[in-house]
């Protein structure tokens, strides 16, 4: 049995993963890929530190150019996160025909082209399908399975904080704040909660998983983004009676040949696959058209779970003999240029939320400047006001529309006077 | 850019949508490929038969040994179904060094082993990701992506008749022959629909995949299996009152050092996201000792789907350099010897409907009879008597208990005077 010495970057919540993986499955991994994985150094920037898991002493190194020379490391797996100095790591691991395994969306969605281009010259392995989604085996399926796809579509609920959250939310009323300090206790969301919650965190793995469905260069500037910290449990209570839920939801679509790539919270239908991702969970839906829908339903984070789309990556490298130097066999990435579309061009519809002084005349004047914009109402529901309060709600939603056009009528309808608060606008998808 | 030759065997339904999604996306697919594929041959029974698609008059054959002696054909692709000549004409190419993909479930689940054997001798590639769920790209997700796993459970929707048929009663409250006739003719359930609502066609597939997925050798019969045909409204109903949905469940899993084999109808939570497939959907849940729960969802039927799954397959063996004889870099198949258990040892909990006579100390009597086996009850219901009626429905639910103490039970019950008839006994399915 030929043994094949690895190194990880780094020992957090996903390195003791791989770790524990490679313990207790190490028979599996023996029989799957024919080959006896050995860590041979874990580089950690405090060796002191205190961790979950036990590994022997002498793999800990602070040290890189220790692995870095070491010839008989054939394989660097980088679960340290972060941009600098991962990529430097990396780079030149790859200098010295070392493969690689990374877990880095941030790093992929940033400098991914020229750690592809570089691995590409080296002929080497540069494998991630850890790094988007967690557990779900989505990038394998998007580069092996849909080759025979164009893909039109793709829809994916990847942050699993916000998940937590906004199930939390649904399930139980619960208010944003409140939800968010629950999963902050619980380990769901971190301190600064401000990557998952605005929305980071998925328009990177939005740039990630496009690029490679579609075939062309995304950047994350290319993502229109927004986060879900302006959602109420009234906007919920509402998309419920519309028979909607909300997620924040990464979408990629090709219309009119240009690509729309957006994250934000989103009203969905209840009865869509989708909308039954609770908790943490994670999930990617994908309309090809040969395939037509497919779903993938998994574990999106967590040690376990990262660790095996890492473990899985490790094995395809062991597989295709990690002694001769494998060349990707063809280009998977940047097979096209596709245009990218700005947030201003979509169509969508929409759901507005407003507060309005209840008097006569407010929702005609308001449904004037709709129609002016050539925005078409499709429902419109104010409840009776409470007691004394002179305020009311007032929740619009549209027809398709375009994005410029719904934004023109909100500016215009924000003066009115008795209109005192815009509270809020979700778009709307219905996966047509 | 290369041309690389392949023949069809068979222009039915999968045929048909290899051939168009070949033309549709053949951009794609030469890009992803790096290859120009030409269906050189196709082989048809009756060349008269009216078809569904235009294809060139040159490339039909009714002679097998036209495409078998044509050196320049390297790829068959055998989509005609049914043991033979299917089997005869693979092992042929394969003695040829011509590699396979296939979609035939049938033969693989039979002669699966034959075959991967004379392909491995050969020196060639078996692939035969659209024998299972369709356009799912399942087969690559266990055989790539789950090799870091010890797979603990399957479940798989993998008929996706007996699941629309499901779906429709679900919805509709129809009985089950009006579905079918509806299935038969929307052509979702053919003419004979025996292999599929008597469950033989997810017997198959589970073989396949439980052999991939625990590493060890199945054969059909390890599979127990049971159809949808006695499942009747009323089931369904009852399985509401429960918070249960009814589904045509494969599934898989390890206990006490066996293999647990079994295809029938189960009950489910209405929660879970397998209760939440509907219509001709299929899907997978797979629960591995590292990833934890993942699902897979899509299209298990119709031309392109399966096509796009075929085509796939096409584009891994010219990905891996049709010229060189690939070798599968290891054995992926019979890597544990397992232990297949019989039904009668699973433990499970169930929903007994029977039928009594409405008269005083039936259902003590029952119940005792229940006690004495060991089987301990977890509701009754009995609906109040419609009527002059003097026949009533019993619905039992138990708790956990092994299935022979439950047959047991239901032996001696039968035999009660007041029980008029042991409607149904459908197995419920926690996924704990």
């Amino acid at each position: 049995m030929k043994k094949v010495k690895i190194a990880l970057l780094g020992l957090g919540n996903v390195g003791r993963g791989v770790w524990n993986i490679l313990q207790m499955n190490g028979e599996e991994i023996m029989k799957r890929s024919g080959c006896q994985v050995e860590v041979a150094k874990i580089l950690v920037r405090d060796p002191s530190k205190a961790r979950a898991v036990k590994v022997p002493e002498e793999l800990i190194t602070t040290n890189f150019d220790e692995i870095l020379n070491d010839d008989s490391i054939k394989i660097i797996v980088e679960v340290m996160g972060g941009i600098e100095p991962a990529r430097e790591y990396i780079l030149k691991s790859l200098n010295k025909k070392k493969h690689i395994v990374t877990a880095n969306k941030m790093l992929l969605a940033t400098y991914g082209d020229e750690l592809f281009k570089k691995a590409d010259e080296e002929e080497v392995m540069l494998n991630y399908e850890a790094s988007v989604a967690g557990g779900i085996p989505i990038i394998q399926a998007i580069n092996e399975s849909l080759t025979a796809n164009k893909i039109e579509k793709l829809y994916g609920i990847i942050n699993g904080t916000t998940n937590f959250i906004l199930s939390k939310m649904e399930l139980e009323g619960s208010d944003f704040e409140n939800v968010l300090k629950e999963a902050q206790e619980k380990g769901y969301a971190e301190a600064d909660p401000t990557s998952d919650i605005e929305g980071f965190d998925a328009q990177y793995k939005l740039a990630i998983l496009s690029s490679l469905a579609f075939g062309t260069k995304v950047k994350i500037d290319d993502v229109y983004r927004e986060g879900i910290t302006k959602i109420t449990s009234k906007d919920i209570r509402y998309a419920k009676d519309f028979g909607l839920v909300i997620k924040l939801l990464a979408i990629a679509k090709e219309t009119d040949g240009k690509l729309q790539l957006r994250v934000h919270p989103t009203m969905i239908p209840a009865t869509h696959p989708l909308a039954n991702v609770h908790d943490s969970f994670n999930a990617v839906f994908i309309k090809g058209n040969a395939v037509d829908d497919l779903m993938f339903y998994g574990r999106g984070a967590g040690d376990l779970p990262t660790g095996s789309a890492v473990v899985a990556d490790i094995v395809s490298i062991l597989r295709s003999d990690v002694d001769t130097e494998n060349r990707l066999p063809v280009e998977k990435n940047n097979l096209w240029h596709k245009e990218i579309g700005e947030i201003n061009d979509i169509t969508s519809r929409y759901y507005i939320r407003t507060t309005v002084t209840d008097r006569p005349g407010v929702l005609g004047e308001i449904t004037a400047i709709f129609g002016r914009h050539g925005v078409s109402l499709r429902s419109v529901i104010q409840r009776g006001r409470i007691k004394n309060e002179e305020e009311v709600g007032l929740v619009l939603v549209t027809h398709y529309t375009e994005e410029k056009q719904l934004q023109g009528a909100i500016n215009e309808v924000k003066d009115i006077d008795a209109v005192k608060e815009i509270n809020n606008m979700i778009r709307i998808e219905d996966f047509n």
